[in-house]
């Protein structure tokens, strides 16, 4: 078994589409990046690239590669599974948390579970996101950006 | 076994006692919250359902609930071990960060850890409560509020 | 088995060098603090002291004791690995992540690794070290500090 932790930050900006874990979520501002942005995305991701020590995910997916310009970060995870498989483990669970001030994450967090769950080829039972808030105070209070978490456990495949 | 974490972030205000750990700390402030905003307790409370992947705490205990106004969290954290219980889980190790800036902790540490023991039903070498500062940076270093931190590893019963 | 968490946040002034996973990194500002601030080693250490339930860096390494002035803080991580091994513990692996808006890490990342997994005892493969940017936000992002987090999984020796 390996445990890996991630935390990943982005600005928020008008004009952006808000995505988080695969969602499209209505919101007046959205988050800036390279890709599409998809901060809970990026910290699974690199979570599951920290278990495998790996490296960051700004070394497998570097954010002056106009390869990665504006792609779907669904994309991204695909492709850490795939590393994950070829070393010939599997995700155990993964826990992470989406620190926003808005809008109300809780009626997007099951479909952006089971976006991650067939991304990462496991149950729903498996992956869990949580939300919370600022409290206004910091860059998260002040709706200046977003920030999310997450940590995951990996078994290896048995023989 | 399963990983779960969590972070929990309060106001820092007058007028309000500044309860961690179940444990009433002297200070000239205390943490803003519907119930007695144990920020540690709430961290470690839902890193536990995040291991078990239940949603987070506003889910189960929503803020603008009035059952839960001034609630001592323990009572929270309470709930959440039945929770685990009836999933046949129990808690292997908990690991906790309290991020303030003030006062000093060391000397309600020890409390802090029985207290958590005691309503997880586990020893207080599983339990472990750490404390840092801001080093006057950010809103913890300014003293304007508090952050903890916290991650989980269960263990499911054996049959 | 067992997890831990820590995190640990220094101030960026001049004069100081920056000194990260024991490696001396060329930049016009380091870390203040009472050791060598070196805020990897620092969280790496005290997320190994937190699985094990021993307390805090500053209740082993207080900063007012002149003994630590200016130390090199692989010297503490030395003597953590020391009370992990007294009590039977080694590491299954360390994932952490370095929160800098400046300047690159890649290039010192391998050193770092290597370094961390001399002074644990164990291979490069189970030390993993990640970088990420604050995105001009907060006091990471400000330049006016750094932040580092880390996690471990440690296993029990066999009898
Ligand atoms: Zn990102
Ligand atoms: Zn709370
Ligand atoms: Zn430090």
């Amino acid at each position: 078994m390996r445990i890996g932790q991630a935390i990943d930050i982005h600005q928020l900006v008008s004009g952006r589409p808000l995505i988080l874990g695969g969602v499209s979520i209505p919101h007046d501002q959205g988050l800036l990046g390279h890709s599409d942005a998809d901060v809970l995305v990026h910290a699974i991701g690199e979570s599951i690239l920290g278990a495998l020590a790996l490296g960051d995910l700004g070394k497998h997916f570097p954010d002056t590669d106009p390869k990665y310009k504006d792609i779907d970060s669904m994309k991204i995870l695909a492709k850490i599974y795939e590393m994950m498989k070829e070393r010939k483990y599997h995700v155990g669970n993964v826990d992470a948390t989406i620190l926003a001030e808005k809008p109300k994450m809780a009626p997007y967090i099951q479909q952006m579970r089971q976006n991650l769950a067939d991304c990462l080829h496991c149950s729903v039972d498996q992956i869990s996101i949580k939300a919370t808030r600022g409290e206004k105070m910091g860059f998260v209070g002040k709706e200046e950006g977003m920030v999310a978490m997450s940590i995951c456990l990996l078994e290896e495949e048995c023989a």
